[in-house]
């Protein structure tokens, strides 16, 4: 059953309602960190109900999550799937990149030009991870969700860092509910769409993941010990604007639904202030 | 006057003494998230007073503080500062890599070569920063802390990843107390030293940066949102174990200390199974 945080409290979705928790969590990070599974929580007494399009959905895992993300991780179509060198790249994005699941999303000002998306699939760890192996990885993760990687492509051609052009403020979301991972129908193929406008963009699965989830886990938990409530990003399939050139611009709507679950949805404002490339990229 | 966390609550730093204030808070991240400056904390009732030495120090500013940091920052002893491109390279290190101000740290497995120190001066964010100016910078910074900025060296070379390099779970600190920015003599050359079993190692200030303090802020604050309680990390200057080919070895003790400041120590231990460098960076 999915499990959703917002701001009437923590709930689980159950149709069009949400059922809200008897609980003082105020996120699903939180109970995550005192041990408990998702599956745990979602057995707590029910308080009362709200339908979910009066509710406030907010970040599932607060203000702080941790949040990782990989370099391209699904070959294009036709192409040969390819491993450059062993490892995958991997980055963090800033905390303040993520806005709530169905807010606004800024434009960075630089990215009138080639503000782009990713959906993903995003695994939320539940376990602490360190110098796990494969057959141990998923052991360790309490859920799923929705990801929209944010990209500002002109930022990264021009610095070629990850942190940098994927952290601008409230650029990127994640949810809008977690999946317990027990309630995953095929851990091996989790399916991820996106749309923007409604007309539809993206659409594969993980399946066809050039490293698998637990490979994920396994060689990230080598560097980093990853905790409960930090959240992995697995790689956007195909169908992005890098690979039609076609980017997000005011008004658009970008939604991402990952395991058929209700989508993340949120729709790309532009700032007053807009920075220029040049003018972002240039020190004095 | 210092501010200090601790197991026995939050005071302020007065000789060998901390005086416990009256607050709830568990952590100086927390006051600056609710928008209280360092000296609004400072002028809370006393409660108690404990021995510096009796106290447990825990981390100032929690566990899931976002720590950015930046790449060369200070010129050679007697090369001319370079900037090569424009902007520094900026890089988050992953929150579990943070142990307690005087708690042992260990060695990454595939460490026992190149495991590294870097003594820096950190900035800690007590105003939300998007877009701001050099000279708007200082009115964003809250205080001021001392930092290891581990490094493993031979992960960075094969990876040139320094969010794997710089992330190995409890391997960097920060602290132990914060110095409130009015309670900073020269904040245009801030003093930062280290020893190494008590040899010493690094001694600099900030008026050596290549990008001084309110520089990095504001270029770091063009692609990122700095929020409360983050820290920014400033660059090592000369004298880490790269700069001798001498690094860090199970037992050493690595103190440094900023602004005269009571030092960081911390004690470097090694694990009981580590990953050689070949395990660590390559895939299947």
């Amino acid at each position: 059953m999915e499990m959703i945080a917002t701001a009437e409290g923590l709930g689980r979705v159950d149709g069009d309602c949400i059922q809200l928790l008897s609980t003082e969590f105020v996120d699903l990070a939180e109970p995550l960190r005192k041990g408990l599974a998702l599956e745990d929580l979602s057995t707590y007494p029910v308080r009362g109900e709200i339908a979910y399009g009066d509710a406030t959905i907010i970040a599932p895992l607060g203000r702080g999550a941790t949040t990782w993300g990989v370099g391209s991780n699904y070959a294009r179509e036709g192409a040969t799937p390819t491993r450059r060198g062993g490892l995958p790249t991997f980055f963090m994005k800033a905390p303040s990149s993520l806005a709530d699941p169905h807010a606004d999303i800024w434009a960075p000002g630089a990215m009138a030009a080639e503000f782009d998306y990713e959906g993903e699939v995003a695994v939320v760890i539940g376990q602490a991870a360190f110098d796990v192996s494969e057959a141990e990885a998923w052991s360790h993760i309490a859920g799923i969700t929705a990801a929209n990687d944010s990209t500002a492509r002109d930022v990264m051609k021009a610095t070629g860092n990850p942190a940098l052009a994927k952290s601008f403020p409230d650029t990127a979301a994640i949810g809008p509910s977690l999946l317990p991972l027990s309630d995953v129908a095929d851990r091996d193929a989790i399916t991820v769409r996106s749309w923007v406008n409604g007309e539809p963009r993206q659409d594969s699965s993980t399946a066809h993941l050039i490293y698998s989830i637990p490979e994920l886990i396994s060689l990230l938990s080598r560097f980093v010990r990853l905790v409960p409530g930090d959240v992995v990003l697995t790689g956007g399939p195909e169908g992005r604007g890098v690979d039609s050139g076609r980017f997000l611009a005011a008004d658009d709507v970008i939604s991402i639904s990952v395991a058929g679950l209700r989508p993340l949805i949120n729709t790309v404002r532009s700032r007053s202030r807009a920075l220029t490339l040049q003018e972002l990229v240039k020190a004095k």
